[in-house]
């Protein structure tokens, strides 16, 4: 339980780290839709590991076949299933660890909880399973980008490093041209310094990615308990290592006045309503309100480091989890094209239920 | 949609400020469960507005009349249904606003989407919805209390004003004695000053809660998308006012390493496993992990400000909204249940989800 | 769990036959709907207890009060919560069998599965849920009238007397005019005394309902699972005392060959695609096809009769459960409305479903 | 939409008649149960074509491969993906159907629906998705073994010749000693012979499938919508080219009276509760009584035959369908194993739901 997301766009993930492969099943994508394999792979590539050396070394192309669900070069209607093969297993590499319970992993979690895991790179709670996300996620943004959404994440904290520029004052263009994912390039370069020193120290340090959602129409998001920033909110904190989310205004916003915090309202030209602030982040009432949706998502540095550690196995005995094998240093510049992949999913699936809220005609 | 939360612990909550009540329907309670009315009416009660000076004085009872699912003082395994019905309607105050378009309320979203809206105080955007949830809440800490799991939750933050002691230090059995919630008495004292002046100034502030769950067994959660602390999120962000959410180390836990943040594993003389730190937040994995789960809320400050405020109409003109009626200058104090309630509701459903995780027997 | 229903237009029923009242929340009902409050009257009248004498003497009024969901005469699209208070109650006549089993009833599974039971009138178990039902599908009528869809029931066997014309055949206008909801005067006149012989002996009989959906488009119905005949069979199949559904040609279809059984296509003048036979039903591949929808539901003897018979009880003891109380010979009369709500409640899901079936514009 | 089955134990399938392959994703299987490769592919064996000259000749191995979920021999409580490549897949056979509709198959309705299909072998509408649920269904019946459950399906029915033989008076292990699966084995043999002389007339004929579950415990299903045989109904009726469903004393029973159709209650010398007749088919208030649960699904001849038949084409104009390519002159053989899958699949997911009725512990 627990590997489906979505109510009409709706993925199911499958695959653990050192399995035969990864793959999502998406069932409710409307058919007709242009399947573009090559942004699919270009989105896979963004997330794959070795781009850089403060990314993990493991080797693997993160090719895709599709299985179905797509024909002549569109979405069928049908579930589209997509398959990425693991090719650089070395199970070997993880034998050491097979009672072990590495700290802050789930090792300990999956292995009560199910009475045996596979503990060979983490097997099912592994983020290697964010690549059919990835895939999943680039159909649902071509699927947005028909109507004129885009959605751009960036680093903007690595460590205590922190870009104090608000979005609206950044050339997003340019995230992709860094290894760190920073659209101000000297923070980047500062960013990209201190994470390789921390790599080289076996460690391992946090950071946060904000997203921009832009284009999105009015309505989206429903109600009660399916809002669309408590979706978005699911959605990001469901990433591995993720540890706090917010929108607009989000923890900063609690000093505030509501007298200072309130959007007001005005009348462009073309008579659209919009807000002169947007400390909403494009959201009330759980609902998109035509203006910019951001968010934070806070990552937690990675549980993995080459370090010794105290612990204990599954036999009930005293452990020393020692460093080995290939680690991110900071997840953060991987992460941004998952948190892109998560808020377009999250995005289609209220764009399609949005299709009902009125009496149709 | 989007009225309905829990995959087995389900519920659906219906109603409007300012029709004739508000109701929930559980539907998947175990039977043979103890139905304590007096604990869900006391829980109520602690929602129910007009308890201080500090929050609305909408005049409700908020008592609840048992529609169905209860039998001889026990739940029967079918639907739970409550309903409560609204007394201090007072719809004339609301026909001033009818077209206008309250800024950060969801009247203008609500409009957009629906084509038409219940305007009278919020309708179905309105908090009171979230007296359900305070209902169904109680049945699931009924039914959590008799595996030992308690949920204490409590203001830790009013504009600025912030309690930096870490709830490990707290008594956390005083937070009731005070109208604030905050279980520092002299901080609650300054906060309840401070309210109070935001108050008469008519104006709004925001605040943080923090919540603590302790006695949860290790296996709660679902791996990948349904983690313990993205349903945990989920189940925040979607009440009224909630900007951001965050657990165990949080947006902080970003600045540390690797090999500081780590939570060391060891044994208790019992044999039982335990971490030596709980940056985790009791949650590894998405799964508990038997230490004490953590979290903090950020609300912004409620949007109906007794202030006059810019905004435009649904019919295209501008537009300036007058600060009437009643309102709650600062929404913590009396969100403080509302967090617990939901905080049972998901840890109920995982409760109940965790029976099939393996092979029965 | 189990008492929710449909996946976009979602209804959740709740309440016992002798406990406050039964209701349903409809979460899901797109907005600007006019909602007809004497249509729900009128179908719950013809569901109501006590119509003639050959159905149950309980006194009902069936009336519905509007908890929510409703503005202005209008649907909202936040959830409709309606009402139907229980008046005839007449706990004492449960008393008697409160530990005994009626055969062929639900109060043995009811006490297995849950370790106690309301055993008043068979509480969740009663056929008066049904009401609820009835009142969500006037709903779900009035927005399927909207573009021409029409469901028409009526009873077509009771007993061994079947009228075996096909509905092509039929004047279903004159369905309404008799008491057992039969479109052929004579046969109704016979079924009429046969039911009243039955419930003068204290026994009852089964029967068939058929029923026939006009003007519904082609593609309806989802592929696989959710194929629509697969739904509406679900739906029948989930009205007390049924015990059979077929669609189209049915299990009488079986013994056709294919060559007999295919509909071959041809085109309308106006150029519409249509079937020169309706063996399918209006259904091919589990979605509609634009021809006559029209299915068969059977229907058991009620359980409860007025004759002594051989049990046991809920203390392992030998039990004779003697024959009292009131009951209805023959259900088929009553469930045609019942059918009819339960086909309008498939239907009004599968048109919501199908607005994203291909990419929208 | 639509392909995704099941609560708890939640299976979603994939794939076309002609495209890489098909598969399923299990989302909600226990952990730690024993996974039998050999049982899984025995039972894909017993539904795969060509088997005998009354079944089609394509030519599939069937074989599946493992690509998530297990590990050491054992299910790890998260998704199981199998997949299963297409090998025969002879394109060019279905190149002159390309637009043409063929009568009663799904071209007509898939085309209408999406826009486009994949038109090759009926693309997501073939049968052969059905081994992808054959698959799930055999782990399904793995996990219900454990605890004493055993589902046996037969063909009672073959165009108008019918096994008129209660199940309780048959041989079932005998079922599989024949190509039709037909425990009787004189009516097996006439059977066949029927079903050759269909074959070599081009033409194709329905049947009927029997089902018999034993040893399933009382209290599996859920009251009002999720009946146990309302489930089964849907899950049947989803299986391609059923038209009907009943169970228990299904469509016969409508022309008993209470008195003879009602199942009296007594006790065994065990104390347990049994009843002496079974007219209830094992559930009574949609849930198991611990009786055996048995049912019927009739197939109608299937769609395709070697005749040509008067069509139209997407174009809007006449065509005449020309019958060419392989088909199953009757799929009832075949469909025993899907039968039993499904009823597999409904009871698993039954079992796991039912673990939370009560107030566990």
């Amino acid at each position: 339980m627990g590997s489906t997301y979505g109510k009409i766009f709706n993925i199911s993930t499958f695959g653990e780290s050192h399995g035969s492969g990864i793959g999502v099943v998406i069932d409710g994508c409307p058919a007709g839709l242009e399947f573009d394999s090559d942004f699919i792979q270009q989105e896979l590539t963004r997330r794959k590991p070795g781009q850089s050396r403060i990314t993990t070394q493991r080797k693997e192309a993160d090719e895709f076949e599709v299985l179905s669900g797509v024909f002549e070069g569109k979405t069928t209607g049908t579930p589209i299933a997509l398959l990425i093969r693991n090719e650089d297993q070395r199970s070997k590499d993880y034998s050491h660890i097979a009672a072990q319970y590495r700290p802050s992993h789930a090792d300990y979690t999956y292995q009560e909880k199910y009475g045996l895991r596979d503990y060979r790179g983490g097997g099912r709670s592994s983020a290697r399973e964010t690549a059919a996300r990835v895939a999943a996620g680039a159909i649902a943004k071509t699927l947005l980008k028909g109507i004129g959404v885009r959605i751009q994440a960036y680093v903007s904290q690595v460590g205590a490093m922190r870009l104090e520029v608000p979005y609206t004052e950044l050339d997003l263009s340019v995230t992709e041209s860094n290894a760190v994912r920073c659209p101000d390039a000297e923070m980047a370069g500062k960013m990209f310094d201190y994470i390789d020193t921390i790599r080289k120290q076996g460690d391992s340090v946090g950071g946060v990615v904000n997203c921009v959602v832009q284009g999105a129409p009015v309505g989206w998001g429903e109600p009660v308990f399916d809002k669309l920033h408590a979706e978005l909110g699911k959605a990001m904190l469901s990433i591995n290592a993720v540890k706090g989310f917010e929108y607009g205004s989000g923890f900063e916003g609690v000093a505030l006045l509501g007298s200072e915090h309130n959007d007001p309202f005005y009348l462009e030209e073309t008579g659209q309503v919009r807000t002169r602030s947007n400390h909403s982040g494009g959201i009330q009432g759980g609902i998109s309100n035509g203006e910019d949706i951001y968010f934070k998502v806070a990552f937690k540095p990675v549980a993995t480091i080459m370090q010794d550690q105290e612990s204990v196995d599954q036999h009930g005995d005293k452990a020393i989890v020692q460093g080995k094998g290939r680690h991110d240093p900071c997840v953060v510049p991987r992460a941004v094209p998952i948190v892109e992949a998560m808020a377009a999913l999250v995005l289609a699936d209220f764009y399609l239920r949005n299709l009902s809220a009125k009496v149709p005609g």
